[in-house]
């Protein structure tokens, strides 16, 4: 019988919704024979054995049904104490997701519409933008360039020019992904009153919470309780293909997370969410030692011309290009070296992302690499 | 510090955003000591141990970091392969999503915008109203009583009275949840051609493709290559709390859920998806004879009374109710037996869906408690 051809119409959204940077140059990098790969989003390490047996005893024991919406009531307990020994006053209203990624779509679709401005400091997670296009809102980058912190300051720059009709979210991230900053305890709890003045709803976007190198990891809800805080176990745990993490909000809040959770994540893999309850209770203090290390390698070895802030936390780097940037990435590609180009991040395109999760000996050659373009482009 | 009370304002679309029925109902029934549960959404068996076992070996093996967003590669052409065997033109475009859930979620989100009109063949599976508005469509239903067939009058009939400049979407569910209706070749191609006719895009659910009682499944995509195939593996081998499933569609289309796939699910959990390459190769013969015979149970004992249509596929059945439905269902559950009312499933409330993918004990004790009551009811 006839057919008509692939005539589809898309929705009005997809005009806005663009392929990741980070897509395109993995394709790119797919294509070169031996590249050295510091564009990795994910750690290097396994999942710890006694989490892994906690999987295959999940598998084994027929815990392979649909859970509760929320997650297994044992994983909550044990988040809800956790998040307890935080200082987080909603430690109690948390749900597992479907890794960071889960969360910030639930809490976007269900703080977020056409009236809403999304405040992001820039540089930013990638999927941020994306998120904030198909939740419907507007996104408004607030520059956080050269030292990457946002401020009380920068934080009222940005609302002053708003109009005031409008609802405000701000997505806190902190450690930060690309720039590795991590904030400290004073710094949140000043921005906190700052944003709670100017009427925000926060988003904490900790998904980095344990990689952190000089002070220990402080929550933003410790200090706002009304912020809905979005973490995940995959990457603390070695396992990003898992899909899973957690978040915790406000009941209310809560409670309009979970009914977007029923018709589309319905759960959480749930063999992963049994692994992720003795995952709590692993010390992973030892793969945070040897992250710190490779940062120090980082911060002690990358030329300063390349003008780094060194990173406090995460497993990421964002050096300024020490020339030009199309004709440093093209440098970069020629000598098989991957570094994600700042413009994914930012709507600036002076810096780059280095991964520092690439083991040692890709993680040197690499630096070996970067200092040795900087030298020449000065020298040509 | 003075911390602001609660006070987070929701987006727009989660005034139209319902908490699903079933789930209602779930709470309602944990609340009974010991009931006789006839209203689940999932097979009774395990994973086939075989599959079970390729899990194990993928956790073991190290294949727990991101997957490419479409998939393994291994585990598409796999599906290619079987797509293509099932006639399926667009076999080689294909993904795989969270569920069928994850694949409706893209398919409707990359389709359906305020400017689309979505039908729905009334009863329909609980999640579509909710992903309709998620996607700020509208949603028309298509009342299929009494037999629970879509044809391509009733299609013809409620487009109509429509408004020509909205585009159209259509999703076809066979075999359907709650009726049980599995729908035949001829009748699919006759639909299909009408669907064309009409400016209707398809999204055709098979999430119940194996469970068929009568003739083998046949998908709507060997008669209509434009639309989009949505399926799961999680009913079909028993493990649902995996969440994994896939989606096939016109390359373009594809391209489109993609592109909403990286940064929403980003992938699926990629244990499952190893796992799954060897589902595709076990016989699942034997589970689906099973079904067969407690769906020829249920249609020899369930009295006449409750008018049944008998199901030829999924293991559900949609009975009407013998009386008023309140009071029909308050029996039931005065009698610790446990069904999802009608109206959860449709714009009327006239029937109920009961599960047989209970074991044999509970639903012959369960048919029993149902005819008991047909009776009772008819002395009043």
């Amino acid at each position: 019988m006839g057919v008509k051809k692939t005539m589809a119409t898309f929705a009005d959204r997809m005009q806005h919704i663009e392929s990741s940077g980070i897509r395109r140059l993995f394709e790119l990098g797919s294509q070169l024979s031996d590249p050295i790969d510091l564009s990795l989003g994910q750690p290097d390490f396994e999942p710890p054995v006694e989490v892994q047996e906690w999987a295959i005893a999940a598998i084994r024991e027929g815990r392979n049904r649909y859970s509760p919406t929320a997650g297994i009531p044992e994983l909550r307990a044990a988040l809800a104490n956790k998040l307890h020994g935080e200082g987080i006053a909603t430690a109690e209203s948390v749900m597992v997701t479907a890794g960071a990624s889960g969360g910030l779509l639930l809490a976007l679709m269900a703080l977020a519409d056409a009236n809403t401005d999304v405040y992001v400091p820039d540089p930013y997670f990638v999927a941020y933008p994306q998120l904030i296009r198909l939740a419907g809102a507007r996104m408004i980058p607030i520059d956080t360039y050269p030292d990457f912190h946002l401020t009380p300051e920068r934080l009222a720059r940005a609302v002053a020019k708003a109009d005031p009709k409008r609802r405000r979210l701000l997505i806190f991230n902190s450690p930060n992904n690309p720039t590795g900053v991590a904030y400290e305890a004073l710094e949140i709890r000043r921005l906190a009153e700052t944003a709670r003045e100017l009427g925000f709803q926060v988003i904490s976007d900790e998904v980095y919470d344990v990689f952190t190198y000089e002070t220990p990891h402080v929550s933003w809800l410790r200090t706002d309780p009304t912020a809905v805080l979005v973490r995940a176990f995959s990457k603390t745990g070695g396992m990003p293909g898992w899909r899973i993490g957690y978040a915790a909000a406000p009941p209310l809040v809560l409670e309009q997370m979970l009914k977007l959770q029923q018709f589309t994540f319905v759960c959480v893999n749930t063999v992963a969410q049994w692994a992720c309850l003795k995952l709590l209770e692993t010390d992973l203090t030892d793969r945070i030692c040897d992250y710190r290390a490779r940062r120090d390698f980082l911060r002690d070895q990358l030329s300063p011309r390349f003008g780094l802030i060194p990173p406090s936390g995460t497993f990421f780097a964002f050096p300024s290009c020490p020339a030009d940037p199309e004709r440093f990435l093209r440098k970069c590609l020629e000598k098989q070296l991957l570094v994600v180009p700042g413009n994914v991040f930012s709507a600036r395109n002076t810096n780059f992302r280095i991964s520092f999760s690439a083991k040692p000996g890709p993680l040197g050659r690499g630096i070996g690499i970067l200092n040795q373009i900087a030298e020449e482009l000065q020298e040509e």
